[in-house]
């Protein structure tokens, strides 16, 4: 942990400390939880457990109180009763301790007098105490390249994207499932009522941040409107910013307010500053996961022309609608490939050699390969390739042909993307593929991503998140 | 099959044959396709394979040509060369044969002025030999109560919602996806590109089908517009109907011409008629499907009043964006039962006890019943329960108690459904439960829809397919 020692930046104990304590390590207990998973993520620094009784937990020697530590570690995990909070950081201020991450609930979202009164105390604690602070009523960060994880499934492998996120929840859906997509991150936190380190400042971290090159946000309240525009502005100019504003109708700024303590404001207000910002605004979790896979894994589309390639003539009819309504187009077929086609295929109805292409039941076969590389490699009659097709069975594929039908499928896939010169994506339909979804489709979006080809879940998802990167990159291009 | 025997309407000899002649039922080929799948479905007529060596097939003898059969059968799937599809209906009618379903493609679709002339003639045969036709290029019909469907999954079990469908795949995706959401069906029909049994004669039958309580239609064009216009809105008057029109965007209809040799027509034009007839309009098979269980399961809400309940902080925020912008409101929680939760629950963090309900990690508890049931069955403050929550496992829910969560939260939704004096659904959603999705929730969802249940996988989707059939209710009280 070599290039651990040199600190540069105050928040750099937040998502890379040398040192981890855990309270409430003990069975049973949250803090358990979080030992468990800084485990089994590969934890790279030192980690020492803390519970009342000082029992060694997980192979882990045990210590009664933060006092006890051999050493003043950088990053407490704390999970102790929310009225203890304040006293506890005070006693880590003493100890050296850098940064502490508060779990415990109970604090400013409990809509109470005592509740805010208690996250003022934590926030002042903080101040004068000389730590820094994350939460209350959060999981803290993940950062794969330090082995820092606060779940059992998160990727190791680290990547570009950074995600701030105020609800913890929403940081583990969002994140698994834009990681099963093939987004790789750099760092993501679970940052809740954010009393002490707020949205700002950690805007302003990953603004300077080298691992991190665009940055998804979940957000229920701006603490300081201002500054928040300010900062976000200023990273905009440097990093693609995907947000999601939770709580942004009237009954939703409500339940934010349950929930992180978050103050909604004129979501008009927010509005108008993201677009000044330049962000890319999305407006639930289906959309930002498209949206980032979208600006993670496809490469810039040079127009709005699309060659669409599938199997099922409605659902090739419908694909059309849904990219047709986005704003794209799609050109005719050139008729030397037309000719390549037809010569190579049997005269088979059910075939439509038109944009959209239904290749119907050759795209089961071994031939769809040939079929989409014709299609896709030859001359410059298009900007990106959508491949779409379904995996259930209707019985009209006999099941001992599934693997065979799959493997295809992939192949094909794969082949396109080593030799396309033109981006493409694949969109798996869980209503086209029905009930096998789980079997055969994680299978091909699996293979899909690690050969770095974005795969979508819905058609109509997919030609709006690639529509909204689009028209991100051409403001950027103008400079507005 | 003593009710097949008094035919009422020509057109039950499509839905209610009392026999079925298949051709092309050998190995390799598609009628024996459909002979699988008429046998697996249990079909209660008689079944006459068609090859042309005469080889019995599936254990029932075969015969070489439609003249060879012992008896005029009511209906014949025709899977044989396009170009010998007239002469084919001709020696039909010569038999007697009622109808003839063309699954074979290569007619008008193909867009060239020999298949538009095939087509043609096809129709001419038709009217010529007094034999009706449905198709060409499609599945024909799907009637549970007569255990006749064209796949090996749909269910035995009838139910009120007829389907008709001018795409096979989008009929096989959508009717298998509102099944496994707990919608029966009457009737399904494939219908392809409309020659002689077109898209009205269909709704005239239905119109007049006691089986049939609301109807649902996918088309791609329509084939004489004034008389559609007056079928439909005489349809309407007495039932609902949902309809998806594919290849609505100019790209979309040069699709459909290519798939189902359909004119689009013009979509404002369109849009007017059904806007006019009364009909529900959706744009997507996702939305057709949330808008059908809807209708189909979930009892007409008195009003606008929500209560969300859920586990989660963050989707919960969402959950109630969703249903706000939707134009629902969520009304507050009568002290009286504010009062008995706060006394028989722990004073544990993170538990929300506003509406939007938050149980956290005690909706995966034994308590979630106790929680819901109160929270439903007391004052008439909401008119409508929408129950959420994930079941993926993120390390946080040990795995060897994932089947406990499960069950206690089958056993609360179950409970409250039947103690319940007002509509009640539940939203599982994909990427809040991630990548355990088929393991856990599919049981979830399948317990959820037999016991009448509705259930979604998107809370904006369930919101606005709820918000969509209310303005329809509305609207239908106002008689426009």
């Amino acid at each position: 942990v070599n290039k651990l020692k040199q600190q540069q930046h105050p928040l750099d104990f937040v998502f890379k400390p040398r040192s981890v304590a855990v309270t409430g390590a003990s069975p049973g207990k949250n803090g358990l939880m979080f030992l468990n998973c800084y485990i089994n993520s590969g934890y790279k620094g030192k980690l020492y457990p803390i519970n009342s009784r000082g029992e060694d937990v997980c192979g882990l020697k045990a210590y009664t109180s933060i006092n006890e530590l051999p050493e003043p570690v950088d990053f407490v995990m704390c999970c102790i009763p929310n009225t203890a909070v304040p006293e506890f950081i005070r006693a880590c201020g003493d100890k050296g301790v850098k940064v502490v991450c508060v779990f415990t609930a109970g604090f400013s979202e409990a809509g109470t007098e005592e509740g805010r009164r208690l996250e003022m105390e934590v926030a002042r604690a903080a101040r004068e105490a000389g730590v820094r602070v994350v939460g209350p009523n959060c999981l803290g960060p993940y950062t794969p390249s330090l082995g820092l994880s606060y779940t059992v499934d998160f990727p190791r492998e680290s990547g570009s994207l950074a995600f701030i996120c105020q609800s913890g929840g929403n940081s583990v859906s969002t994140t698994r499932e834009a990681a099963a997509r093939g987004v790789r991150f750099s760092k993501v936190i679970s940052y809740g009522n954010a009393c002490e380190i707020n949205e700002c400042d950690l805007l302003e971290y990953l603004d300077q941040d080298d691992e991190t090159r665009m940055v998804a946000i979940y957000i229920e309240g701006v603490r300081d409107g201002p500054r928040f525009h300010r900062t976000l502005a200023r990273l905009c100019e440097r990093k693609p910013v995907v947000m999601l504003k939770g709580g942004f109708t009237q009954a939703g700024g409500k339940a934010a307010a349950s929930h992180t303590g978050s103050l909604a404001g004129s979501d008009l207000v927010l509005d108008g500053v993201l677009k000044q910002a330049g962000a890319i605004r999305v407006y639930s979790l289906e959309e930002m996961v498209d949206v980032l896979v979208t600006l993670y894994l496809l490469p810039r589309p040079r127009g709005r022309r699309v060659t669409i390639v599938g199997a099922g003539g409605g659902s090739t009819v419908l694909a059309t609608d849904d990219w047709a309504r986005n704003g794209f187009v799609l050109p005719q077929l050139p008729p030397a490939i037309l000719e390549e086609l037809r010569q190579s295929i049997p005269n088979e109805a059910g075939l439509i050699l038109h944009n959209p292409v239904d290749l119907s039941m050759f795209a089961f076969g071994p031939n769809s390969e040939f079929f989409l590389t014709t299609l896709v490699n030859r001359e410059d009659f298009a900007d990106l390739t959508v491949c779409h097709q379904g995996f259930g069975q209707s019985g009209w594929i006999p099941s001992d042909t599934t693997e065979a039908v799959l493997d295809n499928a992939i192949d094909a896939y794969l082949k396109v993307k080593s030799k396309a010169d033109r981006p493409m994506l694949v969109v798996l339909q869980h209503l086209v593929s029905g009930w096998d979804w789980q079997k055969g489709v994680e299978d091909v979006q699996k293979r899909c991503t690690a050969a770095g080809i974005p795969v979508y879940h819905s058609m109509f998802g997919a030609a709006k998140a690639v529509d909204t990167v689009l028209r991100y990159y051409e403001r950027r291009n103008k400079g507005c």
